[in-house]
């Protein structure tokens, strides 16, 4: 049965193996939220799903659950009231081994049709999934719809199509032959066979609980491995939904629901560190704090951990045609998700005696005040700018802005609160754009949140040259650039290619540094310490699981 | 230049990629030490190079030699009284860094052309490499020539082909096209950049100098790392070729010699520990005791570390066909360079109620009989047996078999010394052979040599579960089976699949457990504690290396 779903899948899976190699634009999905692509009612049944569940019990059966456990709170201030059955980490990873038993025997054909046919349905409820992430993550609803729902699937399925093309190669029988010159040649039969690594632990973040779980967790599903998916306390919802739906699907295909278990907990608790310290767990994906990661890396020892932590993205401003457009296109990068996204820009890099422009010079004071006002025009419609915004996911990002408001650094842009047009509760801030020296320690940490810093530097070889150590000391998930010098940009590059770090040159459009594709943009580049891995690659799936293989005469 | 050289061998390369997807037979090289092979002078080329080594310093010109280091021994008891360079290890590490700069721009049909040209060189050398490794490890000429020589250089070729498959499938530019519906689609240009983690670190053994460095050395090299080859104190000689001809290549190609440099030192400094800890070392190949393994995984943690480290493997003997040739079989394994290999079978499980022949029961006692007999057989003319058991590389080892004698168990087969016909000087010793009960605890450990326990279980369930839990525990490289019943076989594969170790079942000719053939069978498992990593698969390339994007509007 469960192979049914890889004959059902082969297709898709082809043509993600394809597009990983291209590189090329590619996806399985739609990120329209339209009725064409989703049917006239997937809108309101997806909110009447989501609807169903505030205020009640999330309808997860798993075994072993002793008592329940909630408290997730909107960033718009929609009421929630969900609880989740909470089970033992103990009972967890005893169940994970139980099902692991068979599940393993089941092979690479039947491990990815049930993670693809996971994906499927997914796709299908991602208007459900679009409001579970807005109400947790305080995404606007495009965003949640599009990064919680077809591009999270995108990154599941790129993680499944890497896991596949590297199995795939393992052949199961052989026939080996070695000649011996006039004697009969020696004959062997060779059978290889694909064994999982055990339970893999996947460990959720509260800004994009799925974009950010999917790669790990259909990355070990798909080698074998059962799963315990551990979603951070305040964005529990979506990750549950996932469960849930895995759970359906591998109870069709004969399996045991318990390959894919929920352990939803309280901040208070110790969940996360008895499920990464068990013996049984071989495989940690983990995308959060470095405190934690670091944590993670340093007594998870029995475990492979795939971390991705904090970091400090910069952009270097050199020299540009249009500075509106450039200005444009950085305000939406810094006010997008109030900067709560992993890439969003942190670090503005502006020579102090100016750059140049299609229209002559413009001063360090020009252009860090060209910045602030096109974040003034972005955000001067509350209707308009929330939907770009969202809300503050936590009291530790609003506490954020107040701390960095008193470092006494120049205000170029103050955060200012807006109001919700359809949430009256919501928390919603502009950017805090302030002035730096480029010797100030403060540019060196991330300030996760809506802040933005733009630096005075002595020239774009210092701008260069500091991008450069702070991605090697910080680490960094985007570096941005903006030159219309052509020994400019291949010096970034260059510097950009020793630290590790993707490089986006001359944004001025409708594409933004913080956007990664699937099957085109790796995200992470698993060089610097903002992240020991990349999403996706063959190194990330390849050690997920391993070969045993058994030789007898032929 | 470097170019050139991929163009020379991308027809091999081409072959090998296909070979390890088969996993057939297949070599690019001759194992037969033939002159049709090697030509007709070879052998007296090779004999003349060794002998030129001997009593004088090795022709390496390496940057910053501070003074010169040796003291090898021949196991054969030739007077060796070679001199190497030696050069501080902050001196190595800042000249690989050094030479980084360059090497990292040359890309990968760079990397990959000077990596196959230099195992094409070291197979032209093979009977030097022979007379090299015979002189440092023990290994009798023969497994001197072939695992020394081309069966190292297979194993090379295929990291080289595993790492050429996983860079090729990175595009270097690709066009991106994003549809936007009526609007213009979206166009953006990305170029892939392969960028090497750093400086590489082989630390290389004393028995199988060549062949368990070159996978790591050659997979470090084809992706763009700097080499810093450690030998063991007690076989430089073989690494020291290698390097040297490396630099030859590495020099006609125009690229820095020190891409690869030699770390020759004595046994009693911490050579080894200072380039381990260096942060400029990001990749960490090693084979030896587990303690200095485990030492490197604790410590070193910059660094990825692919360890082989100690296992115990093991023999379950259920029934046979005829038990003659299983006898002849295992006591070649046994005695081939008197157990020093990895693979090498050390507990043999027989139920104390006897096996099943064609020819009827056999009880304990008369199989543990027969396997002393074969050994008596086997080794009964000194000539042709130290052609097969070599010399006891290192007194350690010897002084392990006075260790097992007096554990006071009943000796089946004493370990007997051997005159050696061609040098007077060797240290040549038939197999201890001891019966010890399974609950000993002495057979939970690796004895390194030729130490072999016949263990009496309670039944063939019994042998099967006291070696999958001995592989999990405590590591295996090897686990070999003999069985007529096919429920049985099914029971041992399920066991090893488990526990994560290869099987042989049957081995009964002319193909040893100690053996495994590169491009078909895998080396280690990298799922139970003997080794981290396997010989070679993707897993083991495909995080040598990172990939930085730049991507721009087009």
């Amino acid at each position: 049965m469960s192979t049914d779903f890889f004959n059902t899948h082969q297709q898709m899976l082809e043509q993600a193996v394809a597009a990983a190699s291209a590189r090329g634009y590619w996806s399985p999905f739609s990120e329209s939220p339209s009725p064409r692509a989703y049917g006239e009612t997937a809108n309101d049944d997806g909110r009447a799903a989501f609807e169903a569940y505030r205020g009640g019990d999330f309808p997860l059966r798993q075994d072993g659950a002793a008592g329940s456990v909630g408290g997730e709170v909107s960033p718009f201030g929609l009421e929630l009231n969900i609880r989740y059955p909470q089970v033992p980490a103990q009972a967890l990873i005893g169940q994970s081994e139980k099902a692991l038993d068979s599940w393993r025997e089941a092979g690479p054909r039947a491990w990815v049709g049930v993670a693809l046919e996971i994906l499927k349905r997914l796709n299908q409820r991602s208007f459900e999934m679009a409001y579970a992430v807005q109400h947790t993550t305080g995404q606007g609803f495009m965003m949640a719809f599009q990064a919680g729902g077809p591009h999270a699937q995108d990154r599941g399925v790129e993680a499944v199509a890497y896991a596949w093309q590297e199995m795939a190669r393992i052949p199961e029988l052989v026939s080996w032959e070695k000649p011996q010159g006039k004697q009969d040649p020696i004959k062997m039969q060779k059978q290889f066979t694909i064994i999982p690594r055990g339970v893999s632990l996947v460990i959720g973040c509260s800004t994009f609980p799925t974009w950010n779980a999917y790669p790990g967790l259909f990355a070990s599903l798909a080698t074998g491995n059962t799963l315990i998916v551990k979603p951070h306390p305040a964005a529990i919802l979506p990750l549950a939904i996932t469960v849930g739906i895995a759970r359906d699907v591998l109870a069709e295909a004969g399996f045991d629901a318990n390959v894919v278990q929920l352990a939803a907990h309280s901040a208070s608790d110790d969940t996360a560190q008895a499920l990464a310290l068990s013996p049984a767990v071989k495989l940690i994906d983990f995308t959060g704090s470095s405190a934690n990661g670091q944590w993670l890396e340093d007594h998870a020892r029995q475990a492979q951990v795939y971390t991705e932590k904090a970091g400090v993205n910069q952009v270097i401003i050199d020299s540009v045609d249009d500075f509106k457009s450039v200005a444009r296109n950085l305000a939406f990068s810094f006010a997008l998700y109030s900067g709560q996204m992993c890439t969003a820009p942190q670090n503005v890099y502006i020579p102090r005696d100016g750059i140049r422009t299609a229209e002559g010079r413009l001063g360090f004071d020009e252009v860090a005040a060209g910045l602030a006002l096109a974040i003034e025009k972005l955000t001067a419609d509350p209707a308009k700018a929330v939907e770009v915004t969202g809300a503050i996911q936590n009291a530790a990002t609003l506490r954020r802005i107040e701390e960095a408001r008193a470092l006494g650094l120049p205000v170029l842009s103050d955060s200012r609160s807006l109001a919700h047009p359809q949430f009256e509760g919501a928390t919603v801030r502009t950017p805090l754009m302030l002035k730096a020296d480029a010797d100030n320690p403060a540019i060196l940490r991330e300030w996760f949140g809506p802040i933005v810093f733009v630096v005075a530097t002595d020239s774009t070889g210092h701008s260069i040259e500091l991008a450069r150590q702070t991605v090697i000391d910080h680490g960094a998930l985007s570096l941005s650039a903006y030159t219309t010098d052509e020994a400019v940009a291949g010096a970034v590059q260059k510097a950009a290619e020793r630290a590790g770090v993707s490089l986006s040159l001359n944004l001025a459009g409708p594409v933004f540094v913080n956007q990664t594709a699937a099957f085109s943009d790796f995200h992470g580049t698993g060089a610097n310490p903002a992240a020991n891995a990349s999403l996706s690659d063959s190194a990330y799936v390849a050690n997920r699981y391993r070969v045993v293989q058994t030789r007898w005469h032929a």
